[in-house]
């Protein structure tokens, strides 16, 4: 399959770079490198690297920001941030790369667990996150051409421990590489409008 | 009790106003009749109607628009019209509200069950919807001074089967008045970060 990665040079990405590419025809997107850059906040950006890279079996979205702040300190700017990006990003992605994929090609976004535990400073995060879920489970019904459309919702990956350890004391984190399977699993698998939640359920 | 009732004319907010008026004191806000006008789109509006009442000791929004498209025909615009005013409308609502309400008081938005069970046409209400969940969960926690949030999720209103009946056929829909006793519930309650889903589960 030839497979699109956004956010391939991150954590998550590079995993799943490394996953897929021994079976796989794997492009590679960042914001300023790989085989083609890609700002999913900008459609125009959106819409010029699928024209450039033609028909795929598979996008990946492993890229996307939202902003951390308290509940009372959120600013428009804030809450903008995250609409943009993880929000409008992946949904306009979707929107778009439906018409670039093969027939039964799959779209995979990211979300995360703060949709279903909260932490503090992350009521952004939280809804957003959220969101991606509902997206996901009504687009995948809606898409039609036969693509599955599926999310990825991580705990604290724990190569990313340095940097949110912190917001996320006591939360068991799950390597890189072993999260990278999930995505794997939505490309290669049958499943669609599902959300891969994956930590335990408490 | 001191209740602001936002959309207190519409086909759930009057049921709300007929419910609470007996026992309550309750403020009545429309876009542009009641009591008070709001327009929950524009964080100015918000303010202004807010410092005008003053101190409450709950808030009920009954408003919020969502676009309906065909998922391949969504357009920024129908996204921005559910993102202004069912995401953002009731957000900011939710974060400038809190600072007039007494301590204990609580806030009560308003959902709906596309998030659950998607329709045609109803990525965008299905998405934002959702984000409603998740962010009455992780709000209700870092809010503070005991306040609590909560967001009720309807079905399909019966008054509204004129309008939106073929959207939704095969729904079981939900009398406004039994509809209205849910918020009842959420302003008199204890319960805090909870979605009142008023639907069967499946």
């Amino acid at each position: 399959m030839k497979v699109l990665v956004i956010g391939a040079s991150g954590t998550i990405g590079s995993e799943i770079v490394k996953a897929l590419a021994p079976q796989h025809e794997v492009v590679t997107a960042n914001y300023s490198s790989g085989d083609v850059q890609i700002d999913i906040t900008n459609k125009a950006s959106i819409n010029a690297a699928l024209a450039t890279i033609g028909k795929l079996d598979a996008i990946i979205c492993a890229a996307g920001h939202v902003a951390f702040n308290a509940f009372d300190q959120l600013t428009d700017d804030d809450w903008q941030l995250g609409i943009n990006s993880r929000l409008m990003g992946q949904i306009n992605l979707t929107q778009i790369g439906s018409k670039y994929l093969n027939q039964g090609g799959s779209i995979t976004l990211t979300s995360g667990i703060i949709a279903d535990f909260p932490i503090a400073y992350g009521t952004s995060a939280a809804t957003l996150n959220g969101a991606i879920y509902h997206f996901v489970k009504s687009a995948a019904l809606e898409v039609g051409n036969g693509i599955r459309i599926n999310a990825v919702s991580p705990s604290l990956v724990t190569e990313s421990i340095p940097m949110y350890g912190a917001y996320f004391q006591g939360f068991r984190s799950i390597d890189a590489a072993d999260l990278a399977q999930y995505y794997v699993r939505s490309v290669t698998g049958i499943e669609n409008g599902k959300v891969y939640k994956v930590f335990a359920g408490n």
